[in-house]
Order: C-alpha cells, then structure tokens, then sequence
C-alpha cells in the first residue's frame, strides 16, 4: 500500500452542488423524502406501514425518567423474544412503553438524521434543523446513563443485552447511530447527538475488546466498523479506531463466536440440548463470518452486510496500513466486478438471504439487486479510491448512482424501490411467489425501511463521491456542476465546474484564485469514453491535449502545465493555476451496444445499451406490452450505433436523453391451441423502440421492463 | 356427453406387454423398483431416509392388539400433533409403538401394493405375492373394528381423526388404499386387502355424506374421488360412486369447509381467537378448493392433487353422464395443454406449492414437473379418452410416459427424480437456493416418497393406457408389442402386435380367431406422424390407405374393409377379422424441430427436437460445458430437419436412437475481466452435436443438460 495515493473526500461544506441533474435529486430529498420520513418515522403516514421508531425512542425515554424519579424503586424489566419485528396488538392504540417494529429500528431516525446533516450543509433550513434538534432531544433521553443506547433492548430488558450480535442488530444501530451523529455534527457543529454517539461507542468499546473478560463478540449486521473509523477521524479517539479493528480481527475466526453466543443463550433459556459447534462455513458466509477478514476473496452472504464490511475494511486497511486487508478488499472487489455486478451497478443476484448468487449468477427477473445493495457498493468504492485513486472504482461508483440507486426513488421522490429489477412482468411479480419480491411499481414506505432514509443520505452527501483530495491534488471522480474549494496550505483555489452530465460529455471547470497556486488536478477519464480532448488554459496560456479511451495514445500540444500525464484512468494536470484560468474537458460520450461475458447465461444473445454512465431500458409504456417479442436489429443499428437517434425530451419535468432504437417485433404465428410447432422461418416486422434511462423506470404506471434485448447476430 | 362413445381399458389380464421397449421397464419395476421399495418401506435401506411405514403399521397392529387383550380397561390415546412429518428422538431405535414420518405415510405401502398387484398381473411371481400377502396381513392387523384405517390417527389419537382434512390426507390414503387393493384383488383374486378396503370406504361413506350430521367436508389431497369410482366399478356397490359425487359436489363450495374445520380445531385445542371465514379464492386453490368443481376452467394449485382431482371429475361426469363436470373438465384440460404443458409432458412450472404457475409461465431451470404430476396427467387423459376417443389426450398421455415419467426414475431402476427439469446447471443446483428442489443426479429414495412407487404403478400398468375397448370396437391409443384379446360377445379376437416404437413408425398387427369376427379397430394417428400409410389384410383380402397428418386427404385402395374412416385422430377399420389377417401400420416419424409459443418467454429464439414421441436433450456428457453457449444451426440442419443423423446406439443396455445435430458453439472473447464489454460480432466454430432421449438424461453422472437450444433464425 502506497500511503502517498492516500486521498481524502472534500468537507461536503467545501461544496457546492449546482447541478441541475443532481441539485434536482438534492431537492427532492430536502422537499419530500426527509419530511415523507420524518412523518413515517413518527407514524403520521396514513396508507404506509408504521416505524415506530420515535414511539420506541418516546418510550425509553419514559423509562429513563421514571427510573430517575424511582430510584432504587425501580425495577428493570426482564427480557422476553417477542419477535424479531413485534407489532401491536391493537395497531390504531400501540401500548406507548412497548417496543414495537424490528429490533433495528433505531437506525431509521439515525439514517434520518444522517441525510437531514448533509442536507443542511449543502442548503441550509433553520425549521428542519430546530425538528432535527428536538428529535436529538427525544433519541439522547433515552440514553441509559452508561452510554448504552439501543432501545429495543432498553425497553424490553438489559439482562439480554449483546446476546445475540448474530441477529439483534445492536451494534448495527450503534454504527447508523454515529454515522447520522457525524454528519450532523459536521453540518451544524452541534455535538449534543454526537456526544452521545460517543458514549455509546465508549461504552461498547469498554465492553467488548482484547483483554480480559472482554467480550469477543462482532456485528451481525456489519457498519460500526466503518461508522467507527469515521468516528476516530472526527474525534482523534485511538479507541475506536481499534474497536474497529477488534472488529475485523475476530470475525469469522473459529469457534464461531455466533455459535458461542448460541450456546450462552441456550444456558441462559434454560433450553435442554445446547447447540454444537460447528465449522461448516456456509452456515456464516451469509453474515461474511465464514472466514477471518483476511481470507475472504469471494463476496458472498447478504450483499449490504458485505458491501458494508468492505467498506469497513478499507478504511481500517488504509488508517493502519494493513496490506493483507487491502489485498482481501482487492479481491472482493474483483469478485464483485468481475463475476457478481449486474450491468446497472447492483449486486445481489437472489433473494434468499437478499444476497451475492454463485458467479456470473445474475438473473434479470428474480433479482434481488437492492438499492441499499448499490449505495454501499459506492461506500466500498469510495473507500478504495481514497487508498488508491483508480479509475476503475470511480467508474462502478458511477454507474451504481446514476443507474441503480436512482432508480430506488420515483422521479417525484415519493415512492421507492427496495429491489431493482432488470426485467419485470407484472403478472409474474403477482402471480409467481419466486418473483413476489419483486415489486412492479415503488412502494410507499417500507416497515423495514432501510432504502428510502439510504437514498436519502447518498444522495444529499453525492459531493464526496465526486471530489477527493490529498495535500495537492485535488480528484473530479464524478462530473456534476459545483463550486469548490481546494485547500493547498494558506492558499485556496476556487473552482466552478460546469456540465450537463450525464446528458453529454463537456465539463468546463473555471478557476478562480487570488494568487498563483499550486495544484494538480486530475481528470477521472470514464470507461464509457471512447476518445477526448482537453483544451487548459493554465497561467493564461493553452495547452491541448487528445487521448484515446483510458488516456491511451496521449497527445500534449503547447503544454502550459508543469506537468501532464494519465495515471489509473486519470488524467493528472500539474500546474500552477490562476485567476480566469480554466479547463474545457470533452469525454465522446456514443451509445454503446454491450454485452455479456459469455458465463453470464441470463444475458446470453442479449444486448443492452447505454450511453455516458446511463443505462437504458425499454417499458411497456412507449413500447407496447410483450417486450420480449422484440430483437435489437444490429444491421440497422449499424457500426458503432451510428442510428441510434439520441433525443433529449422532459418527462414529468425531468429532462433526459431517450434513444431510438432500431429493432424488429416477431410477428405472432395465429394461435392454433398448441403451445409448441414445428419451426418455420419467424417473420419480422421493422419497428423503432423507445428506450429510456433505467432510473426512469416505472414513473407511468405499472408494465413491463427489461434492460436486456435479445438480438439476432449476437 | 355422448355415452355411446365410451370405453374402457383392457384388463391387465388381457394384455400382455412383450416389447422390449416397455417389458425392460416393466422388468426393471419389477426386479428392482418393487424389491427395493419393499426394503425402503421396512426401513433397510441403508443409505435412504427412512419411510416407517411398516413401522407404523405395526406399531398400530400392537395398539390393536392391545385394546382386544385388555377390553373395557384400555385407554386410548389422546391426539398431540407432532409435526407434519414426525421423527424419532434417537433415529437409530425409533420407539415401536410410535408414529413416524410423514402424515400420509401409510400410502407408500398402498402404492407399493398397486404396483405388486399390476405386477404379478403381467407377471406371476410367487414370492413377491408371498411377500405382499404378508405386508397385507400386517396392514390389516392394523385397522380398526369400525373400519378406520389411518395408522397417523389411530396411533397418535383417533379424537381427532377427521378434523384437518385441509392437510392431513386420511382420505388420500383410503383413496391409495383402494387402489391398491383393486390392483391386488384383480390380479390375484385376493380379496383380503379389499375388503379392508371396503370396511374404511364404508365407514367413510356414513361419516361424510348430505345426510344429517353427515361431515361436509372432502379430501385435502384428491385422489378418493377416483379411486372410490374404481371401487364402485369393481364391486357394484353404488355408495362409493355416490361418496364420490358428494366429494366432488362439496369441494370449492363456500363457506369454505377448510375454514369451518379450522374454526372446529381452534375451539377444540381452547384457542382465543377463532380465526374468521374468508373467501378470497387464492387461499384454496392450492387444494383445487377456490371454486365449486363445474366453475374450475384454469388449472391451478399443487399439480398432483389437481391432475388427481380432474381424473375423479371425469370418472364421475362418464358414470353419472354428468355435462356441467364434463365441460369443466374440458376446460381444465385446455388450459393444462394450451397454457401449462412442458414439451416433454410435463406439469407444474413452479415449487411454490409444487404447482401450476400462470398461463405461459414454463421456466425450464426453476421448474417443478413433479414425476407424480406427469403420472396424475397419464390418468387424467385417459379418463378423458375413456369418455370421448380423441387422440389429441393419447398424445399427451404418450408424451408424458415417454419423457417425463420415464425421466423420473435411472435407467437401471435404482434412483429417481422427483422434479423434472429441462435445464439444469448442477452448480446452480447447489449454489442457488432457488434451484435446491432439482437435483442434478437421481435420488436413492426420499422422505416424502411418491415419486419411485408412483413410477413402478405405471409402467406395471401401462397397458391400461394402451388400450380401451368398449362391445364392438378397440382402440390402439399407444402402440407397443404387446399379445391381447379382445371379446366381441362369446368370440375371442387375438392379436399380436410388433413394433419397435419409439424407434420407428412401423407397427404389425397380426390378428387369430377361431371363426370370423366382426370388430372395429381403432389406430390412433399420433400428432407427431406427417403422414402414414396402413397394409390392411381383412377376410384375406387387402386393403391399401393413405394418408396425411392426422389422417387428411384419406385414400383407400382396394377396400376388403366394411369401412373405414378417421375420426378425432383415430383410423377406424371396421371389418370382420380372420386368422392370418394382419395390419401394417407405418407412421412417418421424422425429427422435428419444434418452437414454443410466443407467450412463452422462457423458450423464446429457442428451439427443442422431437422424433416421434420421443423428446430430445443435450448433455454435457456429449458436448462439454456450457451448452448455453450452442446454437442450433438451422441452415445447416435443413428444412424438415433433413441433416440430422438418426444412430441407433445402445447407452446402459438400452438400445435409443440418437441425433447428430448440426450446431454452432460460440467462441469466447479471452476474458477482460470486464462483465459486459461493446458488442463486437459473435464468432461460431461448426460443431455437430449429440441429442438423447431426454427419459435418458443423467445416466453418466453429474452434468449440465439442456432440451431447448437457442437458434439465430427463431
């Protein structure tokens, strides 16, 4: 590991994003799904299920206080499964000291409050920021005086407490609890929640830990580790940099420590028989507890546990260097984007256990592909961009914003997609229990409602995936419009980048200085790109350069840069800026006509199109409804997609490019009652299909879907 | 409903099988299937899960036993349910006087009994009839006074029996039981097992019926309806039909009986809440129980209990002339071959509740095509021929045999399929929890055990689908060697018949009486023939005929017959035989390449081959991996298939024609480590590939197998 590449993103107040695509996403977040959210978590929403998360932060919170005013009087309650989601018995009058929902269901005001901090430090709003406070009001007076703050179990019996890490989600909540703590923190610099955070955090690193008496234990569900990390660089708080790093240490060493806790639960039950151990690891693969960290070099199990260890996993490999969990986060990497990524950035190939299926698994219609799934692929991308600046972790990072977590929220931000499918028949969603988790149209709310508040913080916070920095250079990994600033020492350097990404492939990026400063800038070259040009005007002067797809065959005419070179798929721009000084970058940005690896059955004869980082897909909507009747027709397509008209239109006052593509519908043989015949010739009719941005889907109703078209010649 | 047309099948005694075709699977059934079920059912099989049948058997035995010995001091027990499949604490010394297995476990003794009892009618063997005279002595040692015969309830409690007919398949048992016992009695004159049969049937027919305090209810898992049709058919006692009728009138009516019983159970077992009546349809048509039966017009819930069912609806709709049944079960019919039909005969497209999807929906990987499904539809055709000869249900009723019931068990008779799939990837088989209801390789014996003896029923009988007859007329409705008599008032008509089916298309009939017999014969065209041509030597004087498919454009030459003419499918020869008359039947048999459907997404560019009744698959074992990775060359391979080489070639003993079928396989770009890359045209190598009969499949060990193949001109 290369310390020196390390690379850090940008304080999201250091920018600005003026982008009509993403300022559009940002608004709708701040418009409608944090005050949808803040309704649900409050149970205010009539026709979605209840959260019952402020009612369970209500209800501690009643607790603490009656404890207090008992003292020694008081008597804890003692703890009783009542289901991993317990509901009310009477839903319209839920018993107001009873903990209700699923036991992670602090983590949806966490979540919540995590977007409401990045929002606030992009656009300011002093009403949601005094809801916001008194919220913090109501989760920090549920807070057990040791710090421990988890109210499912406050509620229903500390006696229980960290028995079960395999599936009660404690720590799961203490890592939400710190992520949402710190954005806040770093938005308003109020540390009521963040402090709180920290207690938590210290009481867990006390209780868990190396020495003696320390409890073993790791999370079931994955996210403290990184949420810890984040923590340590915001305090300078050694100990939970290593509590992190306990983490990871003892996951998935043997004896299972999931099968100990088993075994302590049995005791404490009374139960006769106590569980065996056993070592079989496909029992843990599903928790990425199969193996040590170290070892693990095929992403398997729950795919948003994975992604979320992952992420965990880099950041510790880079804060301590540890080359062997980077070298396992290389080959989780490589597993997912070499045999598990579906073509729109998702992961997750089945719905059992909503989890990673074998390689080159990927089926278009019993897809799990969640949308929470694709955010912590961006984590995960992020991460390892920030050890290594590649490309090519900025190119899936891409592709999962643009395609699949944009398409988890409708256009008009009230509805949302759990799992993202790539091809969908509304009967089949009905009428086949195999696709039943496949959902034709988004949802309102979900009463397990991890993507929504998920979208809601990717998409508020989406500057620190676009613009990472060390010392001197300054990383466009993403290309949206945006004022910023880098810092280089005392100095600062203004920047106004401009562009109609993902629409087309002009960035102009001004730059604006007091004094001469400094700096290296460099260029993410996309992997969709085929060929590009530079015009840099630096220090005044023009400076052009060409290059190829991936900066192959570079060309510098009259440099005015101290330096220009491409590195890993970015185009490094050495020089020493000024004011007016700016720099006209033009990505070709073609459709392009893709296919499958060939072990990918699935897609086998099929193709897809995308253009730029947007994948496209065909619906019932513009297309009629039997969408597998059609065929790309490559011959009319022709080389290089030489026909495909691109048009931009505005649907439901988003504008977007569409494509018109050229393919054949198979003309229906007249029924004879006989589900099979003997083959003759199909006949064909020419027609022009209508492909819109796979994000876009399913804003007109329900119908059917699919990203991948069969074609003749393929 | 025209009852002139009805027919019956031939006795078993009538006919004898002698073509080596049939005779090895009945020899097969035979020397292994029936020795090795009898071992399974008593639990020595090591390696297989064990059935307790017998076990339970005489568990109940010892209970009776018991009661006699100790009188009025005898205290019976009290019903705790134990599970839907009860099993022993310590496996290796199951408690002898417990029940263990499945709830309908007595029914694999039942089935078993069937299949000796067809058996020993095509073949007599005095120890296997030793060896089932025994097993019924046990059986009946087990029955109650009053008649009852489930070993579930009379072990476990008889103050429940008859409470949960939703699940708890009593009913089914006594239908098995009937069945058995016929198929016993009819071959050995053997009356002991059907009068105990007789006894349960009786005691049922006065519990349940429209009297009052008569139960209302009806079987959860059908089968009762026909086999109490055969019972009456046997014995002459018209309660059985009536008992029948009465299953059949209640069934689907609302309010929902399953819904009162479970109100019954949760008074009985004190629950508080009673739960409610609900006549959502969906809830029921698992059980075929959604609609009253003359309302049913789409098949739909678990195949086996619906194939079940219809076959009982046309029992009952031939012996009561009753239309409104016959009409639903025409409409069911279509819908199973119109909408719900596999290539290869198969029936249930998805293991949700081993079930029927919706129209159209036939995955070939995810598939259910139970064994037993495909059997069940073999008893449904047949009772639709028995009412109308039309040979559109001969040729399903031969399509399911030759593939899909033959496919269910390994060509030497020691392990078995229960699913049927039509593609299978064994990797996924293993790593897809979605797939883990198909096995890759043949199982030894299962659990739930219906599959093997439900096979070993079939081929013993399968000259009962053969042939029908009714005074004057017989019907060839599948055609195999086979020795027959046919009785036309006090004369006797022999005939031999000689073939090499499914080979070829040429049959022999060679016909010996003793005087001049009048008599129709009756040759089914089968759907896969293009045309034929019969040789017909009646009263010494020939006949010749032409014809094209299914019998167009019939021309007869030289007529010695007093008539001939087609007529739903059938030739009818209507003449009067002598001794050295003979028929020479030959029916084209080219191979056909066949498509599916449109509506039929899963099989859509693709194409599947079939020869005569025989459908084809390639495996791995000929052609490698990857198989998706072939096309069918349809330029190459011709029009009607013409450079498809036809070999003879024995596989395991068994002598099967096999395809060398003109292909194309594509080249694999070398691997970029990118999933998905810009379309560049596909290359193909020339290969010719290898097709076996899909029965055949998985005799050479693990492997991926395929019956449709992906086509450029489809």
């Amino acid at each position: 590991m290369d310390t020196k590449t390390f690379n850090r993103p940008l304080d999201l107040k250091q920018v600005m994003i003026t982008d009509a695509f993403w300022h559009r996403q940002q608004e709708l977040v701040r418009k409608e799904v944090i005050p949808y959210q803040w309704e649900a978590l409050n149970d205010r929403v009539a026709d979605a299920a209840p959260s019952y998360c402020m009612h369970n932060f209500r209800a501690a919170g009643r607790m603490m206080q009656k404890k207090q005013q008992m003292g020694e009087t008081y008597v804890a309650p003692t703890y009783t499964f009542r289901g991993f989601e317990a509901l009310p018995e009477d839903p319209a009058n839920p018993d107001p000291d009873k903990f209700f929902g699923f036991v992670f269901q602090d983590s949806d005001f966490s979540k919540w409050i995590e977007a409401v901090g990045y929002s606030l430090a992009q656009c300011p709003d002093a009403q949601l920021e005094q809801t916001a406070d008194e919220a913090i009001d109501l989760v920090c007076a549920a807070q057990l005086e040791n710090g421990y703050l988890d109210t499912y179990y406050i509620i229903n019996g500390m006696d229980r407490a960290f028995t079960n890490l395999k599936d009660h989600h404690e720590l799961y909540c203490l890592g939400h609890l710190i992520e949402g703590a710190v954005a806040y923190y770093q938005a308003t610099g109020k540390d009521k929640l963040l402090n709180a955070a920290r207690r938590f955090a210290d009481y867990v690193a006390a209780y868990f830990g190396p020495q003696e008496g320390g409890c073993k234990g790791y999370p079931g569900h994955e996210i403290a580790e990184m949420a810890l990390v984040r923590l340590y660089e915001v305090t300078g708080e050694d100990n939970y940099l290593k509590l992190s790093q306990f983490f990871l240490n003892q996951r998935g060493t043997k004896p299972y420590y999931f099968d100990k806790e088993e075994q302590r639960r049995a005791m404490l039950e009374g139960r006769g028989e106590l569980p065996k151990f056993d070592e079989n690891e496909e029992r843990y693969a599903y928790y990425q507890a199969h193996k040590p960290v170290r070892e693990q070099n095929e992403a398997l199990g729950h795919a948003v546990r994975a992604v979320y260890l992952y992420s965990g996993m880099a950041d510790v490999a880079r804060l301590t260097a540890d080359d062997a969990i980077y070298a396992a986060c290389q080959h989780l990497w490589e597993s997912i984007v070499q045999e598990k990524l579906y073509i729109t950035g998702g992961i997750g190939g089945t719905s059992h256990g909503e989890a990673f299926s074998f390689p080159f698994d990927l089926p278009n219609d019993t897809i799990y592909s969640e949308t929470c799934a694709a955010i912590g692929l961006t984590f995960f991308a992020r991460r390892m961009l920030e050890i290594k600046p590649e490309s090519c972790y900025a190119d899936v990072c891409e592709l999962a914003l643009y395609n699949t977590v944009l398409s988890g929220m409708a256009l008009d931000g009230k509805s949302f997609f759990y799992v993202n499918p790539l091809e969908v028949l509304p009967e089949a969603c009905y009428r086949d229990s195999r696709k039943s988790h496949v959902k034709p149209v988004r949802q309102k709310w979900f009463g397990c409602a991890c993507c929504p508040p998920n979208i809601a913080r990717v998409v508020s916070s989406v500057a620190s995936y676009a613009y990472t920095e060390n010392e001197d250079t300054l990383w466009f990994h993403l290309y949206m419009g945006s004022v910023l600033t880098k810092k280089i020492g005392a100095q600062e350097l203004n920047l106004k980048v401009e562009t109609e990404m993902p629409w087309n492939g002009h960035i102009s990026v001004c730059i604006q200085a007091q004094e001469i400063v400094p700096c290296t800038l460099a260029m993410r070259i996309p992997s969709w790109s085929d060929s590009g040009s530079a015009k840099v005007v630096c220090g005044g002067i023009s400076t052009d350069i060409l290059w190829q797809k991936k900066g192959e065959n570079l060309q510098v005419l009259q440099n005015s840069l101290r330096e220009v070179f491409v590195q890993d798929g970015y185009l490094y721009l050495c020089g020493d800026w000024q004011a007016e000084d700016c720099i006209s970058l033009d990505f070709s940005m073609g459709v392009h006509m893709v296919v499958a690896d060939e072990r990918v059955r699935e897609d086998i004869g099929k193709v897809a199109f995308v253009r730029g980082p947007i994948v496209y897909c065909m619906e019932e909507a513009d297309n009629g409804k039997n969408l597998h009747l059609y065929k790309a027709d490559t011959d009319r397509i022709g080389t290089d997609c030489q026909n495909i008209a691109v048009e931009m239109t505005e649907e439901l006052g988003h504008l977007m490019a569409t494509l018109k593509i050229p393919g054949k519908r198979r003309l229906v043989a007249p029924s004879k009652k006989a589900l099979y015949r003997v083959y003759t010739p199909t006949r064909y009719k020419q027609v022009i299909l209508r492909w819109i941005p796979y994000y876009a889907w399913c804003n007109r109703g329900e119908g059917e879907m699919s990203v991948w078209i069969q074609s003749d010649s393929v």
